[in-house]
């Protein structure tokens, strides 16, 4: 066994403070720390068996992601709320956060648009059909989460435009379309990737320049398998996490 | 319905940028175009109904992403690969783009280890114990993927070790793994987020600085349910995307 540095002793500082800056992500991601204050330097120096300078570098970067800030006469502290969506079933972001905070949806754009061609043609809609766009900016007590461009078929998304900008800001796309359907929606295909958030979704989303977000989206079905709503979704890094739990072998096949 | 612009009018150029932006991005990685080249300026005007400043500065947001670039005398096109990840089931990434690219390991550490406290912790490994730390550069078809820190129970670790450095180059640790136990592993926990990379990851991933990633924290379960391994991933977000399809009621329950 080697002697030394408890994340391995690396190459360099800088990689020593990126596995220390591992471990301490995860953790603030989990709300691991009482209160929401770290443990001081002396103490992550003991934990992580390096120097100071290696603790110092990891805060840094933890500091540049903008999950944690140091306060004076307190020590380094974690900053806002991270959620947590699980991916586990389709779920409305009220419908998981509900128990969290308040989803306040910021309506910025609802009506009756020619949707692009490509668009049309993953909704299955005939060329020429219109398409219903929408467009909210997200909210959970107070802080922007996400922003959020939704293409409905019109069957979905006319009767959403019907019930007025109260609805759309007070309830879950997801919510609003079964209450119309009278039934439950069906399955969603989804997909994620991390991206650097051009400006103009920064100034939306309340992020300094060139934070990271990610870009999800999300096409989901009727129950009868028909499409009926394609979303760009881009969620900030900073408060936000997707969880999934996977089983090696699935159902035992 | 109103007349205009096939992603809705928009408040401002940026506002419809983003939105063409957000549509050509889904076709580039799901691989829509043929042979990897964009519609010309003049298609994507007529397709969208917007106007060239329009266009331009969309593809000028997915070349600051590094996912086109603009090719003299052919127009833009899709830059490198983008692979997809489902989460369906856990599966290693060998297993997973087995049949799209050939994946090597550079392990860049492979050794014993005393592991940070919130690690043992989290691997159920009694104070003091040492666990084995893993660190390997991912490459696909010769360009970086991902930069995985492992942290392995001795138990699982230790025959690791064994194996030597040819076969964690070779094959992916999931099969590793359970080639030594002798059977499959059970469940894993993971959460995603993007981030930007801090330099050094950067410079390992071969990437721009200020590039996003995602980071992924996979904590993989023996099948009695013992934790086997607690992995830190970082993935080049340029590259890979993750996929899940989502029931909205779960086994109908």
């Amino acid at each position: 066994m080697a002697t030394g540095g408890g994340t391995g002793e690396g190459r360099t500082r800088a990689d020593r403070a990126r596995r220390v800056a591992n471990v301490l992500r995860a953790q603030v991601l989990r709300g691991a720390f009482p209160k929401g204050v770290l443990p001081d330097e002396r103490a992550l120096v003991a934990e992580f068996a390096t120097s100071r300078n290696t603790v110092r570098e990891a805060l840094g970067l933890l500091r540049d992601e903008g999950l944690v800030a140091r306060r004076r006469g307190v020590g380094t502290v974690v900053v806002g709320r991270t959620y947590r969506h699980p991916l586990g079933e389709l779920s409305g972001l009220a419908e998981v956060l509900g128990r969290h905070g308040t989803v306040v949806n910021e309506v910025r754009e609802a009506r009756s648009v020619r949707p692009p061609m490509t668009v049309a043609r993953r909704l299955g809609l005939a060329e020429g059909s219109p398409a219903v766009y929408l467009e909210r900016l997200r909210r959970v007590d107070g802080a922007p989460l996400s922003l959020d461009c939704t293409y409905l078929i019109p069957e979905v998304g006319g009767p959403l435009l019907a019930r007025g900008r109260e609805a759309l800001e007070r309830q879950d796309v997801f919510d609003l379309i079964e209450t119309a359907a009278g039934e439950p929606l069906g399955r969603a295909e989804i997909s994620a990737q991390a991206v650097v958030a051009d400006p103009a979704t920064c100034a939306v989303l309340a992020l300094p320049e060139g934070a990271a977000v990610l870009a999800v989206e999300r096409l989901t079905r009727l129950a009868d398998g028909r499409p009926a709503d394609l979303e760009f979704i881009h969620l900030r890094g900073d408060r936000l996490t997707l969880h999934a739990t996977l089983d090696r072998v699935r159902g035992g096949n």
